[in-house]
Order: structure tokens, then sequence, then C-alpha cells
């Protein structure tokens, strides 16, 4: 098996990882160079920053998941139409340099005459399944825009986008309710979050419950040092609201290992809903099945 | 009866009115000194320019409702708790200066354990109806945060309020969705409105519905220059989604006479429910009839 370069470049982000043969992570960076900060034309002095000492490497091979595969980005790999599975990714990679980069599509699919697509997170998915040996579930990819990706012998068959983080964020900090809270968000306040989720999820509609935040701390009944995270469990939960997930429900599994995941964990567990976490390799698992269908061609 | 000085005093605008004694509006200003623009103690010189010259009227009676009133305001009229009728504003002036300036109490509920807060609707709905000859109803006060008010053989009985419009500029201006769009947000394209009104209305939460706002625009099914007017129709949408009216259901009064109004009627409509337009004056009609209340004392 050659070296895998495992390139995950988002909007805002671009992590690269060096994998051995046996797809063991060696090496991680990451830098502030996601593809909003790339002019057009600068892809390649980007790459080469990022990751150049390690395509040095004899028969190094690259696959960049992302947004970088986007029409604003390096190379597009056009999105695969779902119901989708691994094969289908695998096989539809776009070549930069043939044998050695290439970009890995995201997926598209339509619900109610509107489309939905995603980037990235599709090899996350795949990876995230595999690390938990898995061809089926609710896959949970918490994030500025969180997908709900719904997986079935192997192939995804549909996903929904909410744009909850980036709300929550513009309420945080373009909103009136920000006004009121401190400048940063803090530790998490596990009871003000939960009070959030639980009224988010009978409440009926954000445009509401957001109010409470403004209320609440102008009738004491909050501390301004609990409204980030009264704030987050609303958007989590009237993101949860949506799924109609309740104590019958089957595991979902939730790719990631940082702050968020945990948030929406907690906010599962409200609902009685037990989570399977996949880590942080998600993405690493995914390029690394995909690199290995290469071996051979 | 005396002149009155009719002041409708926001967080972000100051309208002022001059009423003959039979309550005709005689000449009209408006000015960008809402009460965010108002440093502390600056209160007096700003109405002093907006209405000074009026206030020479002999018997000048100056009512403000609105921001003004609040903590953050002028001075402080404490909000007047529902079940609350037009006696209970009426006679809970806070005076500025003894029979000369007074402010106009807000109105709080409660539901769920949540507050919510108006200050300046409580007026313009007790205006509205009384322009339209109606002691109940549910009165609807579009803007930044909208308002929606049950009112009963006279009394609010309880109201909510959603941070429709403001949501809406926060995602026009500041989010991913506003990249897409064009500076302004131009006419309304009134099929795009009601194809977003129609999406939010089934699709169950803003946090999905908004992002059809990317994807439709990706796969070019909707034109860049439809989008603001699709998005305005998500919004709306979403916060008629939560009232579940219907065909059956009774006339909606609608405060106001702008262009926001009439969305919203677009959007009633829709659902098959007829409305009723108070037009612009609400406000100053209220004001008047708290003066009238004071005639004699």
């Amino acid at each position: 098996m050659r070296p895998l370069i495992a390139v995950d470049w988002g909007t805002s982000s671009l992590r690269v990882a060096r994998l051995d043969m046996q797809g063991r992570v060696q090496e991680e960076r990451s830098l502030p160079r996601g593809i909003l900060t790339v002019a057009p034309g600068g892809f390649p002095a980007v790459f080469q920053d990022a990751c150049g000492d390690w395509m040095r490497l004899p028969g190094a091979l690259a696959l960049i998941c992302g947004m970088a595969g986007s029409r604003q980005g390096w190379m597009e790999a056009p999105y695969r139409e779902c119901p989708a599975g691994f094969a289908d990714i695998a096989s539809h990679l776009a070549w930069v340099e043939p044998g050695r980069i290439a970009m890995v599509p995201g997926l598209s699919c339509e619900a109610d005459g509107v489309p939905d697509v995603m980037r990235g997170e599709e090899t996350q998915v795949f990876g995230a399944l595999d690390l938990l040996g898995l061809d089926s579930g609710l896959v949970l990819h918490p994030g500025t825009h969180s997908k709900w990706v719904r997986v079935a012998s192997g192939r995804v068959e549909g996903f929904s986008t909410f744009m909850t983080g980036e709300i929550y964020g513009l309420l945080r900090q373009h909103s009136i309710l920000g006004r009121t809270m401190p400048h940063d968000d803090g530790e998490l306040d596990a009871e003000a979050f939960e009070r959030g989720v639980h009224y988010a999820l009978h409440c009926g509609t954000l445009l509401h419950a957001a109010f409470s935040a403004r209320t609440l701390a102008l009738f004491d009944r909050l501390p301004a040092t609990a409204l980030p995270s009264y704030l987050s469990g609303l958007v989590i939960g009237e993101e949860l609201r949506l799924h109609q997930l309740g104590s019958g429900s089957d595991p979902v599994v939730v790719v990631g290992a940082d702050m968020l995941t945990r948030r929406y964990e907690l906010g599962l567990r409200i609902l009685g809903v037990a989570t399977r976490n996949a880590g942080s390799q998600a993405a690493w698992r995914g390029l690394r099945a995909i690199a290995n269908t290469l071996e051979g061609t």
C-alpha cells in the first residue's frame, strides 16, 4: 500500500494527515486555510505549504474531501446523487494529478422538490460506519451546517442539513440576544443547556424560543453567564425536535469528538436516545478506505 | 380636550405626531433617533429636538409609548401583567413631568414558565381594535420582533414574540445565504415569496428550510434576484406555521401599512385566512384614547 496524504479541506479550515501503510495516522496538521481564504489559482501553493514535504514520499497519494472539491474550490468533483454507496464515491474521484492527487465527490439528494448537498461529510460518514463496524444507521455530523444522514445497507439514502451552528453564531454575535451575554461563551453550563433543549423541544419554532433568552435575563431568571449555554440548548433542541426520536429509537452515530459533539449527545440523552461516537478519525478512515480501492489499479 | 403630542419611541426609530382636539393628525415627524442612539441623560434633548415646538402649545400633553419607557430608556414604566385591559395601561402611566409628559407601560405575560414582553405594541393593539370597532381578536404586529396578541372582551389575554424580522436580517446580511444574493432586496417577487411560505409551512424548522435558499440557487432553480423574496417567505412562513390557522379561522387584525404588513397578508391568504388591516395610525389612536381618560383629572 502507498502512503496516503489524507486531506479534509473545508470552508474555514484545512486538516491534513499522513497515514502509514496500515492506515495509522503518523502525523496531523491543521491550518487556518479554508477555501474562503484561498484566491482562485492559489490552491496548489496552499497544498504545497500544508503537505508538500509528505508528497515527496515515494508513491505518495493525496485524497482530498470537502469544499475544495466544489465549484469555488481547487477542482470540481460533481455531486453524486443519492441513494449512493461507498463505491459511488470511490469510483468518481476527480483527479488533479492523475494517480497522485484526487478530489472526493460530495453527495446530493432531493426531498419535497428541494435539493440538499454535502461535501466532506460523506467521507466521514462512511469512515465512521467502518470504524464502528456498521452498514446502516442514522448518522449525525454536527457543525456549522449539521447533517443528518440515513444509511441502509451501506448506501446513503438521503440526508438533511440544518444551519444550526451558523444560526447560533449569528444570534450570539449579531443579534439583540448577544448584547446581554458575556464576551466569551465560557464553560458549558449543562443545566442551562438542558433547559434550552427542553424548551425548544416543545416550543415549536426557534423564532419564538430564541426570544426567551432575552426575557429570562430581563426577569433575572437566568444569569448572563448562563445565556450562551441556554441559547446553544435552544438551537440544538430545535434541531433535535425535528427528528421525532425517542427512547425506542436506534442509537445515533455521532461523528466527531469535540465540545459540539458532546452537546448533541447531551441533547439526545434528554430524548432517551443512545449515541455511538465515531471519534475524530472518521475522515481519515474514510479516505484510507477510498485509497484501498485504488491499490493495484 | 388638550392638544396631544403622540410619541412612538422605539429601539431604532422615533415617530411623533401632533393631534388636534378631535384626535386628527395635524403633522407627523420621523427621526432616526431610536433609544439605541440616545446616551443616558440625552432623552430630554432629543425629545426637545423632535417636538419641543409643539410642546409650547397651550395645555400640550405628551404621551410616549415604546422602548423609551424601558429600563434603558428615558424613564421606566414597569410592565403590566396580562391579562390586562386598556384601563390597566391608561391608569399606570409613568410621569416624567406630572400632567405634561408621560410614559405608557408595556405588557408582560407568561407561558410554559417563560415570560414574554412588549412595549409600544400594546398601545397600537388597543388603537387598532378601536379603529376597527372590535373588542376581541387575534392581532398581529409585524416587525423586527413580531407580536401575536390574543384579545378577548377588550383585555389582552396573552401574546407571543417572534424574532422574524431580526433573523431575516441576520440571514440576509451575515450568513452564507446572503453571499449569493444581490446587494439590494429589490421589489418583492411574489412567486418566490409564496414558494418560501409554502416550503416553510410544511418543513418543520427554519434551521433546515433556510438551507434551501442556498441549494435552490446552487442548482439554478431560483435566480439570485428572487432569493431575498424567497428567504422572506421562509421566515414569515415559519412564523405562520406555529399558529395553526386555516380557512375556518377568524380574520387576523394586522397592524401597520407597510411592505412588511402586506407580506404577512399575502402569507395568511395562502392559509385561507382573511385579514383586517388597521393601517398606520393605530399608535396615534391608542395614545389619543389614553389621553381622553385623563381629561378632567
